[in-house]
């Protein structure tokens, strides 16, 4: 099966946004197996979009839209869609309804505008949206299968997850099953030399490299008729990668550390309790982002200051003034503090300088310390970081978290 | 003068890699008052890539391809363009030359395919490519002008900013400027029906509207001469888009939220101190993700259970009681407690359910109060969210900055 995606926007064509929805698409498509020849992008213009849409029905089964489902005079996707099908569009009254109540939930008022959004071609398998106004729907005419998404990414794409990845699965033949092993701490190079000959023996199920902040993912590709079957063949190589790599491998798919140090905290019914200073709570932000956590998690402190390191965690006037806030000695007085005095199983602790200012020949930016604490012991870790501040405090909660998942680990 | 942007790759279609360079080229184009009707990608394939760049070559005077160009016999982007022109490609020596001293510096030996990047179609404007091996290079013929760039980014962006974009301004009469006003709390809708004669009298300037996620931006654009002439173009609408929403702009271009709020905090020298429960940091990390904030910025506390509520900010178990963690009136106690007890200017609290689980008929997930507490008073906002537990965490720190931003505003 051939699918071609089109992107409506204008304001793609002028660069104010990054088309995120053709590659989400793109992945999604190419995991049912189903190729993509063509990703198109064009603007608001009704004779402009008529002609890409025609030509993509002539070259694909399957044409997938986003965008230009809105309330405004603008959008103009379903319209289009409808005159080149010759099917008319139809009040729906359900997602009417459905508009009526976002709003009403929202505690505001729906602008008459948005009643343009209920409607949708005659016949079409309407797409709920759970988290926006615009519906969707999936409109089949003689062999092609028109698909309307909206534009906004997490709409967008909660709506394909739930709708039209089950609608295009059951139509497809075969499948393509990937497994992504995650490994953190070593980077790109290394893990190619290490992992050197399967890189190089590339049959059916291939792996392939990518490395990103912090890093590294191993996809392993196979191609199957069924889920149950490319499992079988994925299984006896991750069994030889993971023997080699061992614990590096924080993760498989889309699993995040925070997720997996949420897991095991969960697993192991333990407390944890997030001190931090140069990255001001992005750490407890990431693990807070896990549903259900808040029975491991009680406690955060952000002490950008000095004197919120004294008054909030108990660090040692002494320390600070013999060797600086941003030292191994602060983070392991942190790292104790948060632990002893809002009892938790663990405490760890960050503190650094993570630019652009503020470093100096002895402590330049990028360097950070992590201070981690539990019942018996405690330890530190120092980084050095290089590059924005953005990156230097996400790498640096990544560090964390990497430590506190070693730590579970072992018990 | 029309363009379109064609990026060859077979990992854009497979979603490997994000498609930035269309994105980059259509900022640029933009600027240049070069209109962009069509993006598109199309895999390492000689047929289709012929029959895209025949399209475009038809639709646009300026047709810019990005990849391709690499050493491999998958790369066809000059043999296709070489081929539609009837233009033949012939050894590039200068370039030959470059590629050679890239290996030497490198201290890699040149592998024999590498020749093939110094293939250039005859007569044409070599590009030298600074940062990798492939040349780019500029054919003109009849009236169209055909541009070749790398497909890595770095090299694309590079070798654009040095030889294309110089090139293309001389061509181009005019230019195109633009300015963002950004709008929070309001939604689309409604501001499109109280700009709507704004909206529907597009001539030179024109607005449009783009929503995402809690917010609205008003782009303005003008084309003119230069760039003194299009801000003189924009200023009138300007003011009379200033007049209808006021303080609801709460920023322009490129300005976040937090961006404007950290401004107001430095340039009145006020502290803020921020309390989260279901936000878990994000607030706070939002806040310390701007340079130099640490004057402004002290402490935050995540106070997750009722207990640290007590604990770090001295809620009353009372209160906890009789109302829930969940009500303005712990979100007001919370914020008090924040700001008195860490000698803040400024003390903000949220509290609410993220979701998913949690949420009771009385209490849904999305209920969220935001407490605040300046010198002479304390007030909440209460708010009711849909969506993801991103989404929620997300758009109640958006409001909480926006209450700091108002207050801030009104001294």
């Amino acid at each position: 099966m051939k699918a071609e995606i089109i992107a409506v926007g204008t304001e793609l064509l002028l660069g104010q946004i990054l088309n995120t929805n053709a590659q989400y698409l793109s992945v999604q498509l190419s995991q049912l197996g189903i190729d993509v020849f063509f990703q198109t992008v064009v603007g608001d213009n009704a004779m402009r979009l008529e002609e890409t849409v025609r030509t993509a029905l002539q070259r694909a089964e399957v044409v997938i839209l986003t965008g230009g489902l809105g309330p405004t005079k603008d959008d103009l996707t379903k319209e289009t869609v409808a005159k080149i099908l010759d099917i008319p569009l139809k009040l729906h009254q359900e997602s009417l309804d459905r508009i009526k109540g976002y709003f009403e939930k929202m505690c505001r008022p729906m602008s008459s505008n948005n009643e343009k959004q209920a409607m949708l071609p005659e016949g079409c398998i309407v797409l709920p949206n759970d988290v926006g106004t615009a519906p969707g729907c999936i409109v089949e005419k003689d062999k092609n299968i028109v698909i309307l998404l909206p534009g906004p990414p997490n709409e967008m794409q909660l709506m394909f997850k739930q709708h039209v990845y089950p609608y295009l699965r059951s139509r497809s033949p075969f499948i393509i099953y990937s497994k992504v092993l995650r490994v953190f701490g070593t980077g790109e190079a290394s893990l190619a030399e290490e992992l050197m000959d399967i890189f190089e023996n590339q049959t059916n199920p291939p792996v392939t490299p990518y490395a990103k902040q912090g890093e590294v993912t191993l996809r392993i590709t196979a191609k199957a008729e069924n889920e149950e079957e490319a499992k079988k063949l994925i299984e006896p190589l991750e069994q030889e990668i993971r023997k080699r790599l061992g614990k590096r491998i924080y993760g498989i798919d889309e699993e995040s550390l925070e997720q997996v140090v949420a897991r095991l905290l969960m697993e192991q019914k333990k407390t944890l309790a997030t001190a931090e200073s140069c990255t001001g709570g992005l750490l407890a932000q990431k693990i807070t982002s896990i549903p259900g956590i808040s029975q491991c998690f009680n406690t955060g402190v952000i002490t950008y200051s000095n004197e919120s390191k004294v008054k909030l965690l108990g660090v040692l006037q002494e320390t600070l003034d013999k060797f600086g806030a941003v030292s191994h000695q602060t983070a392991l007085e942190m790292a104790e503090g948060i632990r002893n005095r809002y009892k938790a199983d663990i405490g760890i602790a960050i503190t650094g300088i993570a630019g652009p200012g503020g470093g100096t020949s002895k402590k330049p930016v990028g360097l950070v310390y992590i201070g981690m604490a539990v019942p018996d012991k405690s330890w530190y870790q120092e980084l050095h970081l290089s590059g924005t501040r953005e990156r230097i405090r996400n790498l640096s909660t990544m560090y964390a978290l990497d430590m506190i998942r070693l730590y579970l680990l072992e018990q």
